[in-house]
C-alpha cells in the first residue's frame, strides 16, 4: 500500500481513537500486553533471525546488544504496558472552564494530536513502548524501526495491531513502515501526520529535524553544563561534577563541560582532577585551566561536542555572567547546573539560563521522565514549543476549545446594545 | 546591519529580557504608552504621508483605511498598552512543584519563549499591540510591517524602542525589518528565532508556513461548519446559522459551509434562505438542496474555499456521522459547530470534530480571544503543537524545569542500594 493512503488511513482511524473512552483503552492495553506474552516464542525467535542476520553482517556488539529482544526484554515490555494501564487517561481532561455569560461555558479541553509518526533504530522494546504510549493517549501510529530489527519489528506489530483491533481500536489506527523511502515519503504528509518523534543518534535525529515541516519532539544533542561558582561548596560541586559526568557518560543528560569560577579554580581544579583520573576520563582544558592541572588543551571545538563518553572540557570563566553567556551560546538547551551556595547567583542561573532542565545543587543526570516522576518518558525534547525536557504522557495530546450554549449569537454581544460577558471561572468539568 | 546580527542582537537581549521582574516591565509599558502619546503629531504626520503616498500608487480604499493610523486608532493602541499593565505577568509562574526526594524539589515554571518573529502587512496598530506583548511576556521580537507603512513604522519602532531601552529593556530586544529580503532572511533563522506570528491574508500566511523551519503561530484558512441536526431546535439553528455567516462575513471565524441533516432539511432550508436572502446572501448548494431551495450548483471547490464573504455553501447529509467526516476533511480545523437538543450527539460531535474550536448551540463567532476571556489576543492558531484557538499571552511563553537540590547526585538513587524517590506533589511555588 502507498505510504500516503497508510498515511491517511491512520489519520481517519485517529478520529475514532480520539474519542474511545479510557476502559476501551486500557482494556486494549492489556489485550496486547497478554497476546505479546502468548506469542513469546514466535516473536523471540524472529529476533533470533534477526541478530543472526546482523551478526552475519558484521553489525557492531553494541547494535547487537540493542537489537537482542528475550523473554526478559519482552517481560520488561508488558510490564511497562500493564503500569501504563494504571496511569490516569490524559484525554478529555478539562484544563479549565470560563462561564461567558450564563449558560455559555467555554471548555478548555485535552485531546489526543492526530497522528504520530515515530522513527526508531534497532530497538524493538522501543515499538512496544511507543505504540502504548500511542494507544494510551488516543493516538494513531506510523512506525519505522531499523532496518536491522525488521523480522522482530513485523511480528510484534502485528501482534499488537491485531490485538488492539480485536479489543476496540479501529483498523489502521497503527501502521509499520519497512523502507527508508517510506520514512522520506512520511516526513512530507503534514497533512495527514502531526507530530514527528524520532528515536536513536543524534545524527539520525537531526536529520529527521533537518528533513520535515511536522514538528518534531525529540532533541539532536545534549552538551549540558555543570557551573560551579565562586560561592560553591566543592566538596559538594566535585560530587556533582563526577556523576554528572561519570554515572552514565553515554547519556544525552551527561555533563560534557565544567565551567569553573576563577576565584576557586586554584583549589577545585585538583580535588576534581583526581576524582576523574580514577574514573579514566580524558580532561580536556582551555589555557588557564592547563595552567592549574595537567589537561589535553581544548579547543573552540570542544565547546560544541557532545562525547557521549568518559571525556570531559574544563574551561574557566570570569564570574557568573561569563559562565551564563557560555552556556547560553554552546549548550545544546537541554540540561545545565549549577552548584553554589549563594541564593542570589542561583536565581539569576536558574533565570537567565535558557534551557530545558536548569538545576541548582543537584547532577545534571536527574533530567529523566522516570526520576521527575512523570509515569511514563515520551522522551526528552530541546524543543521551545509544545513539550520541553523530559515529556510525559501530556506530551501526546493538546487541547481543544469547546463551547455549550443554549442559542447564543454574536450579534447580541455586539454594537451600542451589547450584553456583556461575564468572564466568571467555573470550577466544572466537561 | 545585516539581518543575521540583528537577530543575534535580539537573542542575547532575549536571556536578559527573560529575567525581568514584572514591575520593571511594567514600568516600560506605561514609558512607551506615554511617549507614543507625546509623539502622536510625528507619528500621524509619518502615517500621513504613508497614505499619500498609497494614494498616488492607486492602493485599494481597504487597505488605505488598513493602513490609516490616525489620533483615534493611536488612543485605541494605547489604551491597549495600559489594559497590558493589568494583567497578570505570564513569565515565571510555578506550574508545578514535585518532591523527587527530601530537599529535592522540581518547580516547572513558566518562562519567555525567546525571539518572536513577527510579519503583518499594513496595519501599524498591529506594530504597537505585538511589542507590547513580546515585552509583557519577555520576549524580543523582529517585526516586518507592509511596505506601504514605511514611515509609520519606523517612527512607531524608534518611539518604542528608545522608550522601553530608557526603562530597563536592553538595547536590540526589539528591531524593525525593512524588506522581503530581511523576511527571507529571517525564517532561515532557526537557530536565534523561536516563532514566528504572521498575520494577514490567508495567501500570505501560507507563505510564510510554507517556508520556515521554525513554528508558525497562525492560521492560514478559516473554514467553519455549523451542522444543524436531525434533533435541532429549528429557530435556534437559523439564528446561529445566520449569524455565524452575516454578523461579519469577512473574518476567519464566519460560517462559509452549512451543515443540513436530510431528516430536517424540507423544514429548515427555506425558513434558512428567507433570512440569508433578506442579507443579501448568494447560496450555493448540493444538489440535494437545490430539490428544496432555489440555488447556485456548488462544485467541490466550494467544500474548500473560504469565502469571507456574503457566500454560503449548503449540504444536505445523512447523519451525524456523514457531518462529522465533511469537517474533518474539509474544515481549517478552526471553529464548527453543533445545532443540537440531543446531549448525546452533541457529546459525539464535540469529541469527534478535529478542530481548535467545537461549539455546540451557539454561534461560530464566539472564536475569539476577547470573547473568551483571555485578556489580549497574540492570534487565533490551528496548529496542533502548542497554542491553539485562541490565544492569550500563554501562547508567548513556554516553560522550564528548575531542579533545587542540596547536593544529590544520581548514583545514590541507582544500583542495589538505590534510594527511593518520593514523588510528592508540593503546593510550593519558586
Amino acid at each position: 500500500m502507498l505510504i500516503k493512503s497508510i498515511a491517511s488511513q491512520a489519520k481517519k482511524a485517529s478520529f475514532i481513537t480520539a474519542a474511545l473512552d479510557s476502559a476501551t483503552k486500557n482494556q486494549a492495553l492489556t489485550a496486547v500486553a497478554d497476546a505479546l506474552q502468548q506469542h513469546a516464542p514466535e516473536i523471540i525467535q524472529a529476533n533470533e533471525q534477526d541478530v543472526a542476520q546482523a551478526q552475519k553482517d558484521n553489525i557492531s556488539a553494541v547494535l547487537i546488544k540493542r537489537l537482542k529482544f528475550d523473554q526478559a526484554k519482552l517481560n520488561d515490555s508488558i510490564a511497562g504496558i500493564h503500569s501504563l494501564t494504571e496511569l490516569p487517561d490524559p484525554v478529555s481532561q478539562t484544563l479549565c472552564c470560563t462561564e461567558l455569560d450564563k449558560n455559555l461555558e467555554l471548555y478548555k479541553v485535552s485531546c489526543p494530536i492526530g497522528v504520530l509518526g515515530i522513527v526508531f533504530e534497532s530497538r524493538p522494546d522501543a515499538l512496544v513502548q511507543i505504540s502504548s504510549l500511542a494507544l494510551k493517549s488516543g493516538n494513531a501510529v506510523l512506525l519505522k524501526g531499523g532496518s536491522e530489527a525488521a523480522r522482530t519489528n513485523r511480528i510484534l506489530a502485528q501482534i499488537i495491531s491485531t490485538a488492539s483491533v480485536q479489543a476496540g481500536l479501529p483498523q489502521g489506527w497503527l501502521a509499520l513502515l519497512e523502507t527508508r523511502e517510506d520514512v522520506k515519503a512520511m516526513l512530507a504528509l503534514d497533512n495527514d501526520i502531526n507530530l514527528i518523534i524520532p528515536r536513536g543518534s543524534n545524527a539520525f535525529v537531526k536529520f529527521i529535524m533537518d528533513n520535515t515541516r511536522i514538528p518534531v519532539l525529540g532533541h539532536a544533542d545534549g552538551i549540558c553544563h555543570v557551573f560551579v561558582d565562586r560561592d560553591a561548596d566543592l566538596d559538594m560541586a566535585a560530587r556533582i561534577a563526577y556523576d554528572s559526568k561519570c554515572q552514565y557518560a553515554a547519556v544525552c543528560n551527561a555533563m560534557e563541560t565544567l565551567l569553573v569560577d576563577q576565584t576557586v579554580a586554584q583549589q577545585f581544579l585538583p580535588m576534581i582532577k583526581s576524582q576523574l583520573d580514577r574514573a579514566d576520563v580524558e580532561i580536556r582544558g582551555d589555557q588557564q585551566t592547563a595552567q592549574i592541572i595537567k589537561v589535553i588543551p581544548a579547543t573552540d571545538q570542544d565547546w560544541q561536542t557532545e562525547y557521549n563518553d568518559l571525556i570531559v572540557s574544563i574551561k574557566i570563566v570570569n564570574n557568573l555572567d561569563q559562565a551564563i553567556e557560555h552556556i547560553n551560546t554552546f549548550s545544546s538547551h537541554h540540561t545545565d547546573a549549577i552548584v553554589t551556595e549563594n541564593a542570589a547567583t542561583a536565581k539569576q542561573f536558574l533565570a537567565l539560563v535558557d534551557s530545558a532542565d536548569v538545576f541548582w545543587n543537584c547532577s545534571t543526570r536527574f533530567a529523566d521522565g522516570f526520576r521527575y516522576g512523570l509515569g511514563a518518558e515520551v522522551g526528552i525534547s530541546t524543543n521551545k514549543i509544545h513539550a520541553r525536557g523530559p515529556v510525559g504522557l501530556e506530551g501526546l495530546v493538546t487541547y481543544k476549545w469547546n463551547l455549550i450554549g443554549s442559542g447564543q449569537i454574536v450579534a447580541d454581544y455586539s454594537g451600542p446594545q451589547a450584553k456583556n460577558f461575564t468572564h466568571r471561572s467555573l470550577d466544572k468539568k466537561l
